[in-house]
């Protein structure tokens, strides 16, 4: 069951915000979804966005910019918030670590591991409800997303063959054991033994022989955060050895914000949309 | 002088928020400028965005999805707060009046008249502003608003002959003097004098003989204020009367969000692009 919390016309779709009961997580679970008028008709391939730290599924919904192109493409929309949110569950004062900032995985430690089950959640838990709830065609799905949320779209799409037909990120986190935000998460949340992080770093799962169909990755070159923690060209590297095709594009004056990102949503659901035709 | 609050690159342009000592209302304004990788070349045109009650520059900055079509256009936007704030600026409790609730007029009345400066303001301080400080070409310039800044375009294009190439208006206040928004607003900006409001009110100027050369208005057909305080067909009904070259467009399913708003915004800025273009 899920609770519809608004609902508003836009571009021939609806633009929704749901809420339901997570078994994954055990709380109470908000997501957006945008549902464009093609849906009307036949059911429509879905495109996962997972958001960066600090964010919920509003920061999206408000500033993506992508119901223009979704309601052209046919593409159904999904935005999952970044962790489980409430009183019991841990938290940190930090905006790097804890609530907004689950990482995209199921934590192995305590106290993390009985409500940070990310990873279950996205690729499981609401795939069900999205398939259960909305005129979705679950057998063409693909993912994206921002920052640590394009670390969750690449991770995933990596150790899920087969279940998202393209990636694509805007300044994604690539080798998170080897930076601040990543090394920092995956301590408390999978522990101190560094190999158990390396099936959740997209640079090692690469490097170590996991692939993915289809990476299109957009980078801005004025990003605050491009040396210290995004660090694209290890992703290009491991790649070029690896064989995966990733068109990486640095953009030049671009930064960190929504800004950036609306500027190039359309283009990645166009590519998505060439990816996911049946 | 202008303060730069932030500046970040988007779609090619520059998106800007701006704070300048304004003489009109005595106190600090804020606006959003964006301006497109045209104005390297050669200055742009103006598009002028009011936006509604509660309201100030970030609305539509942030969900307005004007971006797009300014950079393909060529179009500068810029985005005026809807009130003078500040702890010495009178406000009320409600949400429709005081700060936030500018109205676009000057307002006569004490304790208002010092600060309520708002048609001088969008129509004479900040265009200056705009034309020392952007690469504008303020030969070429047009309006827009939304609710309570449609009723701004609507009326301040009426007020100001040759000013404006073309207005148009999402669920615009047409007839302020009829609706409870504009009655409880006018009464103590203007004064009790019913006569005062009618040269700020468009069906009462156009009835009276005032007009513009193009207006496109867009409202949605379950906007929750259409009856009570919209009444477009108060305004279908006296331009048909006068001549005036009004596109009502009633739209199925939409509300007063900006869900509706990003729908139409590229709409409105190409209808606007045909009227500014040299």
């Amino acid at each position: 069951m899920i609770e519809t919390l608004s609902k508003n016309t836009a571009f021939g779709g609806v633009q929704g915000v749901y809420r339901h009961a997570s078994a994954e997580t055990g709380t109470e679970m908000t997501f957006s979804a945008f549902v464009p008028p093609q849906a009307k008709v036949a059911p429509c391939p879905v495109v996962w966005y997972l958001s960066g730290l600090t964010c919920t599924h509003a920061n999206v919904t408000e500033k993506g910019e992508y119901r223009a192109a979704c309601a052209e493409l046919g593409l159904i929309f999904v935005a999952p918030d970044t962790s489980p949110r409430g009183a019991e569950v841990p938290d940190d004062e930090a905006y790097d670590f804890g609530q907004g900032a689950g990482f995209y995985v199921d934590a192995t430690q305590a106290p993390y591991d009985r409500h940070y089950r990310m990873e279950s959640y996205v690729c499981e838990e609401l795939p069900a409800v999205i398939a259960e709830h909305f005129p979705a065609d679950m057998g063409r799905q693909s993912i994206m997303g921002h920052s640590m949320g394009g670390h969750g779209a690449i991770t995933l799409a990596l150790r899920r063959p087969g279940l998202y037909k393209c990636v694509s990120a805007f300044a994604p986190i690539v080798a998170p054991s080897q930076v601040p935000w990543g090394r920092k998460a995956f301590a408390r949340y999978l522990g101190a033994d560094e190999e158990e992080w390396q099936s959740h770093d997209a640079y090692s799962m690469i490097f170590t022989g996991r692939t993915v169909p289809a990476l299109l990755v957009d980078v801005g070159d004025a990003d605050p955060y491009l040396e210290e923690q995004l660090k694209p060209e290890l992703l290009e590297g491991v790649c070029l050895e690896a064989g995966i095709p990733l068109q990486l594009r640095m953009q030049p004056g671009y930064d960190h914000s929504y800004y950036f990102i609306s500027t190039f949503m359309a283009d990645h659901l166009r590519w998505h949309a060439e990816r996911l035709s049946p």
